[in-house]
């Protein structure tokens, strides 16, 4: 049997953890760097990351958000305060114990002894504690709630099997914290950030989620409820890409963060957080990219066009680059989504084929071919990236611009359309125990990853039937979802009656 | 006398320094942190930071500039490849030694034994070293060059005396590394990004600088070269406002970025980096605010016009808010240097005058009044902040919103003209030593911040004079000037010959 040739080997069905890998080096998103646990993130990587900065930063200022920024360090005695919270994140802190260096004995250079810190500092794996410690100060009368903050960050977190964007120690985010004067209205929050989360994950990642509320072994260390949207990505594994924490008042009590009420009694603020980070770039990867590589939602792909002027000969040249570059100009005075459409002329002196499989491999949604015979039948040929790589259109050139909204706007409803279909085909509901254990093995050996994808099943509520099913076969509750039908039936695994059915599945 | 009441106590000409502290309180712009030397940005300077960020991305974008993102940590032994940048910064990294805490013999949490690294990381204070040894990596022939990336970033210098903004220990910063094929490349890089910072400066901050480059002892660690841009600020002292260093081959040495050249030959690349922090927010509040406060210049304003709606009375009250919030929608769709106005109507429940002074304190460039009185009659009653606190202009509502961006336009220009007319009422030149000590000495001891301001001296050119300088007086050489006249003369210190004059002052 012959073989279909690929731009990244190997294949999703043969190597799916290396094939990610192979796409996030074949588009040059990013790296690995010498420091264990840390990426480099390089420009087109981060030119994603700048999109969904700014178009969620948007969406958070629309909710009444500011941004600001709180210290880099944490004092042990901080993190301490909330017992949950420092359990569960005491195992991955990196510790600043030092404040300056010397030449030790060896003639190395080592941490001074003399400046040994009293109180040594871990580099903030999350914010809770230093804005609670801040939010204590702020907050003196009913008068200064609500508090509605966000801080854009980096945050460490060691981990001991890093993977570029999906788990790395040093991971970039963002993380809003807010205090109110009622639980009602925490609740309120913690609800509608988790469906900002959601919105922007259909409409702008082209990414559907499940939205849902974590079971207590799964939530946020510290808080009383974690909402969460859960992805699947194309090894029918989950990936938790956002959540949102009812904090209710622990770490109120633990920071101190109290107010005199319309009443008049001192009372504890009810605060939450949430927060996405650069993990949402290896959920587009693994939600969009194909055996060629990445393929781009245009909503926040840093180029939206890529113009690839074909000059075979030299007197043609300078009249291909000046359409070409004519082309960009006017595509460039349309808008998609309120901004204005990002144009690449590629005029590097490389062949064309290497230039176009190189922006195959980025994802740039459309490519555009002009040469000679293009001008002289005053057409150019598209390429769409959510289309096959040799597929292209020609069209008018001079309607192009006019089309290109369109064009975009088609290329991102077909990558949601596309995810939204396998998640759906790869979402069963199960009944028995047996059928749940068989849907969770893999059919080969030699490919662990292949499962059957997300299992809808009722489940008790007990947290030692999730232990079980987590120790079998590595699968957790991903989430109670909201939209879950009220229906009477056993749980999976302990056979005790159950309301609902909960989503389970392996996950990232 | 009768004293002059001001919103800042102390004021500028009684206590300078405790001025600065205060106009940071009253304008809500950032406060100390629990954690030493590390600052909380309050919404109101993050939201400066914010408008110094987008606007300065868009020059480095326009530079042909992309951003990309390093890790955090630098193993010590990157640092120690160049000799002089680790005896630069050796005495302030903060540095990472164990990955987990545990609780200890005392029942408290403690960095756990068992987890130190084998190879202490650097919190970094600077990328030249991880971002070097990234560019050794992507670099093999002239074909990969140049490279011109930027990062915004945070950084950490353990300071001994941290003041907010101005020195503090972990700061938000970009840093600009580049690297190209030829040391002309990458001279005329450096020397383009200073201009760029000189235009922001004068252009967006209001803020006038004098560009050259500084003397050897006050280079960046392993530069060869660092021009700066120096400005004078009210108690007449310089702040390095921002730098870009020539680092010709000496970090592409100690990384190893080497490249295969034109003519099939292995060469070292040139390097360049360049930076500015959110020490530019202590450079705007130290340039601009007066004894009322903070003064914005309207380009870096989070919010340029803020409508303080007068209802004394509650049968008008629904009709002065409406009429507040249709102006506010009239002005929202003007634009102001190709972005839309910024408008906020404060309708907090609190008297007038309290919120007159708040926005007072925190610089808005305009504030709007509109009571009754002005709906009867068509007008609204404009303040600007470049104005005396009780000057008010009445002005017909509906010619107001085409009028202001000119209005605007015209804050920016008279905050640049002052601080312009400011430093160049102070800076003198200084012909003799006497002369230059006595400039330099404070006429009342008590206050040791007054003295001559900038001095335009003669200079041998070497470091024995510098030094005697900054001993005897804590004065040093800003810069030697790009615009300097050549001149022949003595040296104000030793007396040997010299071929143009340099800035000395005290400095931040």
């Amino acid at each position: 049997m012959s073989e279909i040739k690929t731009a990244i080997n190997p294949r999703r069905d043969q190597d799916f953890p290396e094939w990610y890998q192979q796409v996030v080096r074949a588009a040059d998103m990013a790296e690995n760097s010498d420091v264990r646990g840390c990426m480099v993130i390089k420009p087109w990587g981060y030119g994603i990351w700048e999109n969904i900065q700014r178009q969620l930063d948007a969406l958070f200022k629309a909710t009444g958000h500011k941004n600001a920024y709180f210290p880099l360090f944490i004092p042990i005695s901080y993190l301490e305060k909330e017992a949950a919270h420092v359990e569960g994140f005491a195992k991955e802190c990196a510790v600043v114990t030092h404040h300056r260096l010397e030449v030790g004995p060896d003639g190395k250079m080592r941490p001074a002894p003399a400046s040994a810190l009293t109180e040594p500092l871990v580099v903030r794996p999350t914010s809770e504690t230093i804005i609670g410690a801040t939010y204590a100060k702020w907050v003196q009368s009913y008068r200064d709630l609500p508090i509605l903050i966000n801080q854009w960050a980096n945050v460490v977190r060691w981990e001991m099997r890093p993977r570029v964007f999906l788990r790395t120690a040093e991971f970039l985010w963002q993380e809003g914290h807010t205090a109110h004067e009622t639980q009602a209205e925490a609740l309120e929050e913690t609800e509608k950030m988790l469906g900002v989360y959601a919105d922007f994950a259909r409409d702008h990642l082209a990414v559907p989620v499940y939205c849902g509320e974590k079971s207590e072994s799964e939530r946020f260390p510290g808080a009383d409820r974690t909402l969460c949207i859960e992805a699947m990505v194309q090894d029918r594994k989950a990936i938790q890409a956002g959540t949102s924490h009812f904090l209710g008042q622990n770490f109120a009590k633990s920071s101190g963060i109290k107010f005199q009420s319309r009443e008049g009694r001192e009372e504890y603020a009810w605060t939450t957080s949430w927060g996405v980070s650069t993990r949402l770039i290896g959920t587009l990867i693994m939600a969009h990219a194909d055996d060629d590589g990445m393929i781009l939602p245009p909503r926040i792909a840093p180029t939206h066009v890529v113009i690839l002027p074909v000059t075979p000969k030299p007197d043609t040249r300078d009249a291909v680059l000046e359409a070409a570059h004519k082309l960009a100009g006017e595509l460039r005075a349309q808008r998609f989504h309120g901004e204005p459409v990002v144009v690449e002329v590629d005029q590097r002196d490389l062949g064309g084929g290497t230039k176009n499989w190189e922006w195959i491999k980025k994802g740039a949604p459309v490519r555009i071919e002009i040469g000679p015979r293009d001008l002289a039948q005053g057409t150019v040929a598209l390429a769409r990236r959510d289309k096959g790589v040799k597929e292209k259109e020609f069209l008018p050139g001079a309607e192009l611009p006019a089309q290109i909204p369109a064009i975009l706007q088609s290329i991102q409803d077909s990558l949601y359309v596309r995810a939204l279909a396998y998640r759906d085909e790869n979402t069963v509901p199960i009944n028995s125990r047996d059928e749940f254990y068989a849907y969770f093995t893999p059919k080969d050996a030699n490919k662990p990853e292949i499962h059957g994808g997300f299992a809808q099943a009722h489940w008790c509520g007990c947290g030692e039937c999730e232990e079980v099913i987590k120790t079998d076969l590595k699968v957790t509750i991903r989430c109670i979802p909201f939209d879950a039908k009220a229906e009477e039936g056993a749980c999976v695994v302990c056979g005790k009656p159950s309301h609902k059915r909960v989503l389970w599945a392996k996950s990232y």
